[in-house]
């Protein structure tokens, strides 16, 4: 409902901006006793975090999340929810003093800088104020709770495409996804990748991605009919993330090429007596509701705006200007993108299955 | 929030089953004041009404919307809207009477057969339920009164993919796209559709489908920052029409594809001394908020999972079984979605532009 | 959030004026597997319905509900609820054609006529429009359904004073409510009323009421501490029945003027060994949490402000008028509230539990 | 709709416990262009810290609020809203270490104790944890910006009741409010309080309190008819205080008692031309819209539930035990409540000027 707000029952409202003195979110709505440590949470986070590679930014922040409320502290260091809101703050180390002068006034073109602008007459134009990819991190926290609310759930995801080449499929491995610094599922694709983003960098341009996100144990029936379809939110949650322009569920877009013959996920009954499906086009949802095989989601993100190359533009006076973004080179955002994903799919997930738990008191 | 309201200021809420006496929706947040006829209503019901050509659904209902509060009757038939909520309600007519013994307790694949009865433990068999593409009729209405919220906004959409076969965008006219049954932009490639689909009809078979939302004049500055773009609610809305699987906005998963120069749309001013943009790969979003130019959506519907072919299955008593559709049939239910898209994409701007008013008090 | 639902897993929109074809509601959230009949719902509408005294309204209304959606019908008539939303449609029949012209521009004392004008700009003046007390029974239906979310909670309610004349609570006794015209828990106070009301009747003035509200076996752990507390949300739905000045919980105002040793409800381990309060100045609810206590609220109505003598006010064009209000006549709305304050307090209770259920797992 | 959040387009969300490392709130959807210092903000915080007399708690803490996003800052220090979300924190200084062993486990009579361990299985028993009045401070930081949203309104509030003792209405004098440690509009009770509140100090026991919120110059026609009355969401908001037991708007209960022809507030045209009322037992509020008259509404406050004599128990194993709270005593919670009714009030007001803008367009 409200801005910066998403959930139902497992709320996140995320607030900051990169050149504030923190960010953070608050997570409402979480159950209580759920146990978690400071380490495990910082696991995540460090998936996100900038400067770990060539290929992506160099900016340096350390992402240490405090938790300061909704938590009883065991002798241990264990944290246990208490059923009231979490309150988690990042500070805001690596901020530059910078003269944003040149920026204060000129449009970036991919940006939000015109559109911001218009809408509030007032910006704070300082690294992009609050639509920077910093403010990821907020969320990638928020889905390390999330993670823990549903028994067993494991929210995966790695990069399928960036540019024009993509992964072999035959070659998913979910073992090598962290081994190399694109969390490619392929490990033949990953030299390929390092030539072309090597290139890509050397030239100050940039180039998209797509990421797929599996969620593996998700409990069938989670999700509804209508307006509050399973697939819908994950959709939602998806496109949230800065320069996302598209999602697809299971087979996505290929679904409108080909039969219902071919598209229909037959069904029987397997060596254990339960259903199951023969193939997964669907997703591991139908009608908006899960079925109990992986739910699957893709998204596509455009190559980051900021590039060192002029690019045509006006500024907030009317006048006309070339735009070129100075400074720490970021070549493919989507790579960083991926525990993004993850995070925003688990908080869906964690969402719905406290709605379902709550108008059907089935326990899972 | 709920599971059958979207929308936050322009809120529509909607109910039904096909086989229930009627279905509807209550419109509520509507600003006060807005003027319309019976006729201009139903103008866009009778553009998602089935059977209106052989390539869709032979069910005969006459969709006719009875408008049952929130307005001013004038003398001349002249509803005005009074600000209080607007319920619409349009009646089942083509109920058949029909033994649905057989599918009762068969999930029929690609349908929410199976997952309504893991969720709920009890399920409405006939005609599919809530799950009905009938429900959909309620959305077109809510998109009727939504459409005249923001002042010359102008929401139309076409079709252009049917299976293999995509249109040739270098023929687009809108001129053409209610003068064909496919809603096809292209006028080539209508007789190309005729014979595909003739073919995949007489073969029982069904084929998917993409759908492409333009809206014009939507003012600059709808939408926000973080979990309120107007992308995210637009890939909301559309994903949560049945059997939708994917959802791009502007040049969508082509943009993971370029680099970042081909992909920013450059700004200049233009002989108005407006700001223009010189192309709309940005699909009118930039940061989630709208830019003024025409906001572009996409989304793929999957072929109709009722089919008259055999496919595997089980029943609810776990037993394996053939379930194969029969009667009435709709070899491509993606035709119908273009009003339907329309409707969605409707409601998303005229929802935002109350939000952004209220927020901003910029007045458009 | 929305300006004419409340609840948030129970939820219910409501819609329609009183001179309008209908009004109704929708209910949405509702668990499935509910099961009950047409006559069920019905006693609970009969309780409300007008004309059944000469102590209220004498407009005719028979307040049939039609149950559109949302249930499955078995052959003995019960209605099982399927998890959809159930959508509820009562028709007004006793709309005399009537010349409004008198009061479409007077302001009636008491009556929202000028906020509505001076809010939207135009008003629907007949009956009252959407501030028509016949929107209630829209509540009541809904009421009639929430009833059935908890299992063993009882919700009712009684009058306890009208104008200057309190009951005796030391009479109290809940089986003579339901055989008075006043819902009177005290049958001495039956004869004292009516001869009051008889006097404010003939005199054509009206009288303002406080009800009281008592659900029993509201499990323990209803609530939340902070801006979901059960005793807020109460408050709210009370106070939005139409003519609602006050509400208090447990011993309410009272609790202003006693010390802190009085006002605590001690406890003491019971002789089945579960604990016991000692007594229920708390209303059954602390810290927003019910205690397993009777769940205790009031709520004050003020006099009918439709009178039949001479009041000063304006008009729309900014003459002084007198204004009476002619026709039938309700010399105390306070009556009618009764049933309406325990629908609103069913609903409450019914989505708090399933918002318990939701967060906590809890199964009562 | 969630636990911890308030307001629909200005959206308030609190988190923080008194024993964690700080409390706080995030502000979301405030209108950009909002001016503010950090004394302005700091104003409202003092008036609700804890220390200031020896009529209330002697806990010590200096309320600092620390503004963490949202806002660009001037060169002078002021502060200007950008229309993202507010994060403002406020640290908990004054923690004593403290053995609460002995609390623990005991269920202090009147506290949220023996609720929150049924609902939640876990429990943060250091002060009262998300129970605590400290909780408080956040909203007053909250009202502190809705303050600055509908140009001219003022809202303030007096306490005029403690225990047995009334203040004198006739002597109602705004400018004495906060001239004495009690907020009293009339200077001749005051005397009249210290000594009564000096008796129950020293006998450790505690005593309850009414509180009167009046806001000025609030535009005629905000809220709404049914489910969104200013009036009910005033009632939620001060309801959702701790401690609070009862709402009145207008003459309130007082309403019940009297007759249609004296509570009718007639209206006649000013000499300004426009329309007055000759009275506002209404408290500024007619079928849940805003006339324009002063916004008045009451609250009762039970006694401080921690006294230091014994009450009777049990504990969380079953015991029956003694209950005496020890350490710093509040004689009359209610008095700080005085700032906070304020708050939450003006909390109402803004949101509900930002949906009528949103709705109607109206600019005030």
């Amino acid at each position: 409902m409200s801005h910066n707000t998403f959930g139902h029952l497992f709320r996140v409202t995320t607030w900051g901006e990169s050149h504030g003195p923190a960010l953070g979110c608050v997570v409402d709505g979480c159950p209580p006793g759920l146990r978690f440590t400071q380490d495990s949470l910082q696991h995540w986070m460090d998936k996100r975090k900038p400067g770990q590679s060539r290929f992506v930014t160099q900016r340096r922040e350390a992402d240490l999340v405090k938790v300061l409320s909704g938590v009883m502290l065991e002798d241990d260091g264990t944290m246990v929810t208490t059923g009231t809101p979490v309150s988690m703050l990042i500070e805001n180390t690596d901020q530059r003093s910078k003269d944003y002068s040149d920026i204060a006034k000129r449009y970036r073109p991919g940006h939000a800088d015109f559109t911001y602008d218009v809408k509030y007459g007032v910006r704070d134009y300082r690294g992009g104020g609050r639509s920077s990819a910093r403010e990821t991190a907020a969320r990638v926290a928020a889905g390390g709770l999330a993670r823990l609310v549903v028994p067993g759930v494991n929210v995966r995801a790695a990069l399928v495409q960036i540019g024009e080449h993509r992964i072999n499929r035959d070659n998913w491995d979910w073992s090598v996804v962290d081994t190399n610094p694109f969390f490619a599922p392929d490990p033949e694709i990953v030299p390929v990748w390092e030539e072309y983003l090597d290139g890509i960098r050397k030239s100050g341009s940039s180039v998209g991605a797509v990421i797929e996100v599996v969620a593996d144990n998700v409990p069938a029936g989670l999700g509804a009919p209508i307006y509050a379809k399973l697939d819908q939110d994950i959709a939602a949650n998806l496109m949230s993330i800065n320069a996302v322009k598209g999602v697809e569920i299971g087979n996505g877009f290929e679904a409108a090429r080909i039969s219902g013959e071919e598209n229909a996920d037959e069904m029987r009954i397997g060596e254990d007596g339960k259903p199951v499906f023969l193939s997964n086009n669907a997703g591991g949802i139908l009608g908006g509701i899960s079925t109990g095989q992986p739910v699957v989601a893709r998204f596509a993100v455009k190559p980051t705006s900021s590039i060192l190359n002029d690019r045509r533009s006006i500024d907030a006076d009317g006048n006309e200007v070339d735009v070129r973004t100075k400074g720490r080179h970021d070549p493919c955002v989507g790579i960083r993108a991926v525990p993004i994903g993850e995070a925003m799919v688990a908080c869906v997930i964690a969402d719905h299955y406290l709605r379902d738990r709550g108008q059907t008191g089935r326990l899972d």
